[in-house]
């Protein structure tokens, strides 16, 4: 394999959407979420975002990456004056529904883009009813990134609706039956396909593959 | 599609394991990296994550996030001695071998994994050789996230290895053809395959496939 190599000073060299691009691809595949939220005068809101991560199960709680300079802006706003939003999982047949809420626009990407509001009686931020795996959340913590000034947003889960056929006996959700798809750069969408789950590691014990 | 509906109490109900890895798999799918660091002593030690995250393509930063309480503790004492760290794509041919790295070993999880460590002359953490996307970084901010004592590390990107066909005209990195993998919950890998590439977003303008 022939490797190429690029230095920090390269990158300053790049064309800027080469750059984006190249730099967007570099962390590897990532979640590919809908954020729902719902403004003061009630309008909604919907925005694509693939930095969302896992940040604790006891109690269960979501970072989200926000950029305050790109089109989700609505987003934080909305989040920081009503504190809940949403999570809802891309599925593979509104994929490209998904990606057009990035388009800056003036009314509902819900509306513009042909998905549907839902909502449910613990919160005002609505869901997406095409959606196949949502969560609700409630914003429990705020951190100003000095470096390059984006935002982490931590929300505290407060429901999660998820089909009943793809929940194991051990608690693993299959998110590849339940159709999520995963993202990689800014505008690369992929289905997945298994290799195996690995049971838990231990020094010179070896991995056995657990059926699904 | 019938749906399971779970509030946070729910949750509390679970037991333990069956909550881990429930939770975990709410995020969707996750980058899949090996995360390579030197101790003071000249111990290497190599350790998996999934929670790595895009931060900002000019200046180029990723964002890490580290458990203080689970098996990649080394990890985090050997950044804050050293400043550097390397994150390198897991392969399909080696995603077994990456997995193990989470078991808690005394001696380095190169050896114990049977991976090879790598040396560039920019820094001094170890690379892994069998990767095929390879990322060199230097600490750049570190937070403390009150609500449960994780760590969010900010590393800048002062070099990275990329084979030189898979990058394309436009930057965009394939890296699905590149061999990368992604994972799911605590222990579940996948292998994937591209729906498509999509045109940046505008309002009133059909989507276009972009070729790869």
């Amino acid at each position: 394999m022939k490797f190429n190599h690029y230095l920090a000073s390269d990158f300053e060299q790049f064309e800027k959407q080469f750059r984006t691009n190249f730099i967007n691809s570099l962390t590897g595949f990532k979640s590919a979420n809908l954020v729902g939220t719902i403004g003061s005068d009630g309008q909604t809101n919907l925005a694509i975002f693939s930095q969302v991560f896992h940040l604790g199960a006891n109690p269960a709680l979501i970072g989200l990456i926000v950029r305050p300079d790109t089109a989700p802006r609505h987003t934080l706003e909305n989040i920081m004056i009503n504190r809940y939003f949403t999570l809802n999982h891309i599925g593979i047949d509104f994929y490209k529904q998904a990606h057009q809420t990035s388009a800056r626009y003036q009314v509902s990407e819900f509306e513009a883009c042909n998905l549907t509001p839902e909502f449910s009686n613990r919160h005002i931020a609505p869901y997406v009813k095409e959606s196949h795996l949502k969560i609700g959340l409630e914003l429990a913590e705020r951190h100003h990134l000095e470096i390059n000034g984006t935002i982490l947003l931590i929300g505290k889960v407060v429901e999660v609706f998820i089909p009943e056929d793809v929940i194991g006996a051990d608690g693993y959700i299959d998110i590849e039956k339940a159709g999520s798809v995963t993202c990689s750069s800014l505008d690369s969408y992929h289905t997945t396909c298994r290799l195996s789950r690995l049971s838990y590691a231990k020094p010179d014990k070896e991995l056995i593959e657990i059926q699904v």
